[in-house]
């Protein structure tokens, strides 16, 4: 038998499949696993290693996937030739490589993955339609670089959606467009003299915070509250910008009452600070009526406002946009003159297509019932398979909610969660000192499962954890 | 007289020149042809191969571009010392490529602004079939985020594609993508230790500088010399990163010679610091073949290399990448894992699909000589139609071309051609010190104009010039 020695870390966070599968590879690459080398079977290698046959099969069936394996039928699986592998690989073997974007899921299991959205019912046939239509139909301003503020036809189609759904009055030329929020805060902190220290809620978004901090600016964390970030401790605070997610906050889930908003548009005034208002998913709310954005509040004209396609369209858009307060929009403006624009032309004209023929509307309409319906069956399920052991926290919206599994470690949740098919996450790096986020805490994401798959992952966990 | 024997087949459908070249550059790097070894003239030579004058010179061209031989007046070509080619590594070919650019013009005006592209013989079937072939075949991948380091499949294709057309090895997990060179620079200051004093030449791409500068790293001007680069210069300063253009030196043109590149190589392995190569246009050279990238020079991997599509393909599509130095790339992934991927998956999935069909090879191909065809129109309607009156910086590659309008200021001379309908620009931007730019400097892009606008143009700024 092949002589396999992966040294793999139940303390790491990675899961055991993750550092198996990218142990084979490795192995395989560096030609130590040859072309039709057999694989021991999924019994003898859980054995050897003293792991799940599910860490083992998860292993495998990822190699299956990305083409270094085969299976021969009624005998096993099999190294594929390296040269079929990679057209340009070099002579030089080349590193074994960790999984570098979104983890490629095992087939079969269920991801409660935040940050996933419904594909099944979404609209390709008008999506299609819109992006031939751009392709088709204005070539220079699609082909080229284009507006580096961004197309001008959708900045208008979201200045009137963001007044209709959020209360927000403000001017096209006030929009700016990017490939993400990230490049979006990204660009801010390059054309903006943000202050040195930002104030952020604790635990907060930490794509926001990662940016930030590389852009060299301190986080000063901000203690939540029930309903949302202390303004008291942001007086307090020596900050005089802060980042926050009134209408949702993340990961936490609260949502700020209106009588709060107000006193935190206060202390931007007085301070003659700066809000950063992050309204990712505000359309998705399932309790009471929608209270309106802080920008639609902000009569001093303070609040930087963010937007996102990835949660009420697709993440695959790469599509976020900003409201700068008016005063600031020119300043901004003229410095982007040395900027490109960085998100396709064409992703932009087919989508200011979409919002204009009214398909945008419908399909967050459509959405909103799903998501809520599924929002259901994930708490009803989560009450009759877990009951009492667990708390539910931030369920008023959204699409992901934390459960406290009480007494429980939450790496030894998700271990056990993966043996059953069932990959669950814990919510520690949104903390700024990740060792303060509760050991019991797990973040549920359902935006990608449908009822049933949300039905089958909660039984799963169930049995994973209270066997 | 020195033997030499190339196989040269008319029937292969690789240019005579290029043969010979290849033939001759081996001998040289065989040691075959040694130091101080004097060639045969162009025309002993062409009797003696039975091919045109046209073909040795050309070939010729391409080792004196490339620093493999120097020419002596009154008396000849030499072969150059070989320690000066100590560390060139074999390349093959690299591919012709295309350019693109975009910005909207005013009705009837002829814009020779930089960064536009040809757009009337742009493949919209082809494309639009990978787009919508990508849109309806993988949904998880398309839909999603998507891989964070950028599309699997794709980062092959690249990997593949340097190799052929620039001599770069690399896997590809050493490739990085983002939504256009800026976002990657930003993505870079983020994510590396960056020193806090960058070297670039001077002048040098405003856009990078901006991001650089933006980013809170002070800029060190180099001063060019003909050939680029000063290494001197830089070797002097206490910099230990650089950004340079050597393929074609943006704005001024000129295209550093091959024992230039592996003396700033030599810098960056003594003063251990890293070398930034932005290879915007390499597949736009209009007199004998492209010089091997820095990067596959590189034996000390030192050099992080820059590519875009923006000129080979277009500049609407958003996405350029970045070869890693392989030490360097696993640190860069493990920090990127709080980053989304900037570029729309859709947009990657189609631009895999692009190149894995060879459509982005034949686009290229039919790319180079379109401009090639434009290039010369330009060139002969400047000599015919401003004659002695200008000269011509820049000339042997890419989209745009300097000319120095001699005695003549700039501002007088954008604002005289606008009455005539024709739009240019000073190039002033791209100096650190724009005063120090000479103002009689008038910077003229191409690519978006066909041979009629461009004679048009030519003729119009003769008469607002010289009437």
């Amino acid at each position: 038998m092949i002589s396999l020695t992966p040294e793999l870390d139940k303390q790491s966070g990675i899961p055991l499949y993750q550092q198996l599968f990218a142990y084979l590879k490795g192995q395989i690459e560096l030609g130590m696993l040859r072309e039709n080398d057999r694989l021991p079977s999924i019994r003898q290698l859980s054995v050897y290693l003293s792991v799940s046959k599910n860490t083992v099969e998860t292993a495998y069936q990822q190699l299956l996937a990305e083409g270094y394996i085969q299976s021969r039928l009624r005998s096993g699986l099999y190294v594929m030739p390296l040269d079929q592998l990679e057209g340009v690989k070099k002579s030089k073997p080349a590193r074994p490589e960790v999984k570098s974007g979104a983890v490629r899921l095992p087939p079969n299991a269920i991801n409660f993955e935040y940050g996933d959205v419904e594909l099944e019912h979404f609209p390709v046939r008008l999506w299609k339609k819109c992006l031939v239509d751009a392709l088709e139909e204005c070539t220079t301003e699609v082909y080229g670089y284009g507006d580096r503020q961004g197309h001008k036809g959708l900045r208008s189609e979201i200045a009137r959606y963001l007044y209709q759904s959020r209360g927000v009055v403000c001017a096209s030329d006030q929009i700016f467009l990017s490939a993400g929020t990230q490049t979006m805060v990204s660009l801010l902190a390059q054309l903006l003299p943000l202050p040195e220290a930002i104030a952020m809620e604790e635990p907060g978004y930490n794509g926001v915070r990662t940016v930030l901090m590389n852009m060299g600016r301190r986080i000063i964390p901000m203690p939540l509250e029930h309903d949302g970030i202390s303004v008291e401790h942001l007086r307090e605070s020596a900050a005089s910008m802060v980042y926050v997610t009134p209408s949702h906050q993340f990961p936490l889930g609260m949502i700020m009452p209106v009588h709060n908003r107000i006193k935190l548009l206060q202390w931007a005034y007085e301070r003659d600070g700066y809000i950063i208002e992050d309204d990712f998913d505000s359309e998705l709310r399932y309790q009471g009526q929608p209270i309106p954005a802080l920008k639609a509040l902000d009569t001093g004209d303070k609040v930087i406002y963010l937007g996102t396609f990835s949660k009420s369209f697709l993440p695959g858009i790469r599509l976020s946009y900003m409201v700068m307060p008016e005063r600031a929009a020119q300043e901004f403006r003229s410095k982007l003159q040395a900027y490109s624009q960085s998100v396709s032309p064409l992703i932009q004209a087919a989508m200011y297509r979409f919002m204009k023929e009214g398909y945008f509307e419908s399909h967050i309409r459509k959405m909103k019932k799903l998501y809520q319906t599924r929002h259901r069956m994930l708490l009803r399920t989560i009450q009759e398979q877990l009951g009492s052991h667990v708390g539910i926290i931030g369920e008023r919206s959204g699409m992901h909610l934390l459960l406290d599994v009480y007494g429980r470690s939450g790496d030894e949740l998700v271990e056990k969660a993966l043996e059953y098919g069932v990959i669950t996450y814990t919510p520690r790096k949104h903390w700024l000192h990740p060792e303060a986020c509760p050991p019991s805490y797990i973040m549920l994401g359902f935006g990608g499962l449908n009822e049933q798959k949300i039905r089958e992952g909660i039984i799963g966990l169930r049995k994973a954890w209270f066997p």
